[in-house]
């Protein structure tokens, strides 16, 4: 079986919170990233989740990690799905991260980016290295000593050359179709 | 300096949640009653006051104790006022107690009941005797062993006599007119 | 079945802590009591009963509830039976309520308190009303809310006559026979 | 300021538990170490280091990480400083790391690994890299977050030459000599 790690399909977001400019994981590379994908109404998310992501955006120096947040609305899209709701969630609990609303799918079903990183449900983390390669897909809540280690270790790792491209197909600015073998 | 406990105020209430029929705190006479003010975004009510809600409602006999939410939406009106987000909310959070939604003043600012009870933000607990009487008004997380203590209290006090009303002018269906002078 | 609350056993203790005087069950007639059963080594009352029974002490007037600890030490008694390794400890975890050490039974067993009162291990509750009944038997953590309620329960109930002892027979220094059925 | 880390002092410890044979820091090398020095009656201790080493513990493979416990006495000597109170203590706090008994410095005072660590007081962790470095000397509580990064990096570091004392020559670029004390 190849366990090679994969890079990370290209975000679909319909609008940025805490960034002055839209966020591509292509413009992370170079940086470990922590993708937190949420619903504000989830309880697991707003109890365990949100708050470890915000403490893991003020642990890290910027340039060593960035944690994105992914407003994936997979229910209640009627109250949830607006920007101006989200807005108010975020200015109440506090978050400074950039927090990427997932790009609808026009049906009111599972948004796009959701569909393409192939997400079980909220909370989800997925963290990529360096390379933008995925190298932790969890869906649930996450022991803080365990993913420390694992940002610790990632962080840790030699930087991408400047100007490589260490994986082959890879992931840039316009796009990263999924490969047919995905990890686990 | 009179202390004496004060009737609540009547609730107006736009819509109910969790209960077939609207509820009036003259109904509940009888039984001791928490009311829970709370916002679905405030993140103290979602942390602590609603869960402890929850448990209260849970762990006493409802014939002995009624915990009544009151959802109080003093900011953000336009993403949180409606019927279907809380109802949402509700269902994620898997409260079971009845809520109703305080009446807006049609300027967008502290809803009608929140002005009666004269409550200061979010979370609010107001706790009436069996005699409808306010016994703690508390703005803030509340001591579950504190709490506890107060309310084992007031279940164990006698029951008002069936025609008998206590407090002086009452509050009926009618309405519960505030005096002047009020419980601190 | 006869459900009638019984009078709890008198404390058999070889050393009080916290207390200029030794306490009896007794002495403490008219007022609500906590006794709290623990051991210094075992975690549940570390984590758990022993900081709740702190809270107690804290939280009611003493004139209305005692809280009383009780070292039953029925393990490594070697290390834990002394008074200068329970003094250390009380020290060091700031109790402020009386603590007695339950008196050995002369062969490494279980103590003679423990034994008396049928506890079944540590932590354990017994909480006696102001007549010195047994109103709550309980082993292993208890919740906040729940215990609360109860004592607040306790609280308000009637104090016994000063000249009355509603109690047959009673419970005093020289022992508490427990009598076939009380008059609740 | 020179802040190049520094080798840690040897061991001076009277009794070990949970191991077959006695440990050295030098037999360790190679491995990234967490030391955490305790009494069992520091709250701090029990509450929170204790309970993160054991889970430290079991979270990182024993290839690359060992967790050492370090009984460091320095107040109530009488009654934590034997083996047999220990042993109790960390049988009914199910520890299964490696802990010595810090050497008493025969006057009742500061034992001696205590002292050559220069530690303020317990809880206190002292986390060593592959090559037997101080990486982190921390009194009090710290993070899991936090840790588990410092933790996840230093295990991710390059493992030093089987053949090599990559320390004999001090520890900056050049080479980090090995004081002549700390031949364990």
């Amino acid at each position: 079986m190849d366990t090679t790690p994969l890079p990370a399909p290209a975000l679909q977001v319909a609008h940025w919170l805490n960034t002055p400019t839209p966020l591509t994981l292509a413009s992370l590379r170079g940086r470990v990233v922590v993708l937190h994908a949420f619903q504000m109404l989830c309880p697991g998310c707003v109890a365990h989740g949100l708050p470890q992501a915000q403490r893991l955006h003020q642990l890290f120096p910027p340039e060593q990690l960035a944690v994105v947040g992914l407003h994936t609305v997979f229910e209640h899209h009627a109250v949830m799905g607006g920007v101006a709701a989200l807005r108010a969630f975020v200015h109440e609990y506090r978050l400074s991260f950039p927090i990427g609303i997932d790009q609808p799918d026009g049906l009111d079903g599972v948004p796009l980016s959701m569909q393409a990183l192939r997400l079980r449900g909220t909370p989800s983390l997925v963290v990529l290295d360096r390379y933008g390669r995925v190298r932790l897909h969890h869906f649930g809540a996450i022991d803080d000593l365990r993913l420390g280690a694992l940002l610790g270790q990632l962080v840790g790792e030699a930087l991408p050359p400047a100007d490589g491209v260490p994986v082959a197909s890879g992931c840039d600015d316009r796009g990263c179709p999924l490969p047919s073998a995905t990890t686990a």
